[in-house]
């Protein structure tokens, strides 16, 4: 499995080779053996096929094309609608509504996300995490019905690999590894760990492209920039204040 | 590795036989290469082993044997901290200050801890996660010495299985996995989902003993209740505050 971690790479385009539903369905049915707070397994996942369904939610992904061409993708999310009802069933007051209970959910989504993720490499397949299932989750809710209580954490496009990328550069792990307490970085600690990216070409490529002068730049001006940031944030916690987890938004509203 | 994860159980009790620094930096090094937000990385693991520390950290995690007795334990955190440096290295601005950044940043540390916990499993340890290290993070930070823009996010212990548990049970898949749109539930769905839960002798017996009606009540009321869950949400979204994230605190700090 260390092999198997240790080559992988993330996948943007897909052969036409069927994903069957019986392997995506066994491949999930084992993710839900992570690990999970409480077994309260505080998670559900929409598999989206339907062609319908992939156009109305493309804008909410900015028709990226893992997205578009992709034959599946999993939209896994933090799920406490599921346990209210049981709660509620058993004559017992649920009080999940709330910033840690989300942040729980959150964390069960998770991990079975990236055990899923695993687990589709191992057969084969190709994944790539698509971000903007948080950025726009409230487009992609209404797409999946999502109950009260349900909020979209991430997503997963998944199909059978028709490229055979570069692997991605990673930072040396003595730079995010500390032993007892954290060692705090100088200027020439934090030059060592990344002066490798900015030259590396395709780096070089992308701040030539954006008219800028360093490639974090690029990140902080253009791919990350604060505005996107602060809007992407705000639509968020609207949504979950709106599904039910008492966020910055309420806080706001009852100010 | 389907096998591998159908058959894996939570170890809270660990046998003396040493685990090597090589093996728990392998497995670290080869966990980042889970996907990872525009290959940001923006995390951080600290080490716990020696003795003092651990004793320091111990309340935070409520003294719970599979942390007092496991010879080592990961803290993963969300971390904007070495990234940031970056970008003030490279006359870059960051704008990570905000509910987005810290959400992004603790997606990419789960997948990192699950990606671990994985390959730990595949080497013949046991895992055990506790969501102590968002209930306790300040302590936690201030053990480890974290600095601004770095937060716990979750921590996992790590020895080599003394204890053969049995599997815990898990909810029947369907009722996670949706296919195109979210199927809401019925009552008597809710019942066929977790019915079996309360007959279990296991689950019978925490009724009892909680001197509760139901399972669900011993979760509500007991396990998960609402005044803890509202508190140490409070102290989470404070401790988000301090680092640099803003949340709510912010909010109500200015308002």
């Amino acid at each position: 499995m260390t092999d198997l971690i240790n080559n992988r790479r993330t996948i943007r385009k897909y052969s036409n080779k069927e994903v069957s539903e019986e392997l995506i369905c066994s491949l999930l049915e084992a993710s839900g053996r992570a690990s999970t707070n409480g077994n309260m397994q505080l998670y559900s996942v929409v598999i989206t096929r339907d062609e319908e369904k992939k156009k109305l939610l493309a804008p909410a992904h900015f028709s990226q094309p893992a997205f578009v061409g992709a034959p599946l993708s999993l939209t896994f999310c933090a799920d406490f609608h599921r346990f209210n009802l049981w709660c509620k069933e058993c004559n017992a007051d649920p009080g999940y509504d709330n910033e840690l209970s989300f942040l729980t959910a959150m964390t069960d989504t998770l991990l079975v996300a990236q055990t899923f993720a695993m687990l589709a490499e191992s057969k084969g397949l190709g994944i790539c995490y698509l971000g903007t299932a948080m950025y726009n989750a409230k487009q992609i809710s209404e797409v999946l019905e999502l109950p009260h209580n349900v909020v979209p954490v991430t997503t997963i496009t998944v199909g059978y690999p028709a490229e055979a990328p570069e692997q991605q550069d990673r930072i040396n792990p003595s730079a995010w590894i500390h032993k007892e307490t954290y060692r705090d970085f100088t200027p020439t600690d934090i030059h060592s760990i990344y002066d490798y990216k900015d030259e590396m070409e395709i780096n070089k490529k992308f701040v030539k492209e954006n008219e800028k002068e360093t490639l974090a730049q690029v990140f902080t001006d253009v791919r990350y920039n604060k505005a996107n940031n602060e809007y992407f944030s705000k639509q968020y916690m609207d949504l979950l204040g709106e599904k039910g987890f008492l966020f910055a938004t309420e806080l706001k509203n009852n100010k």
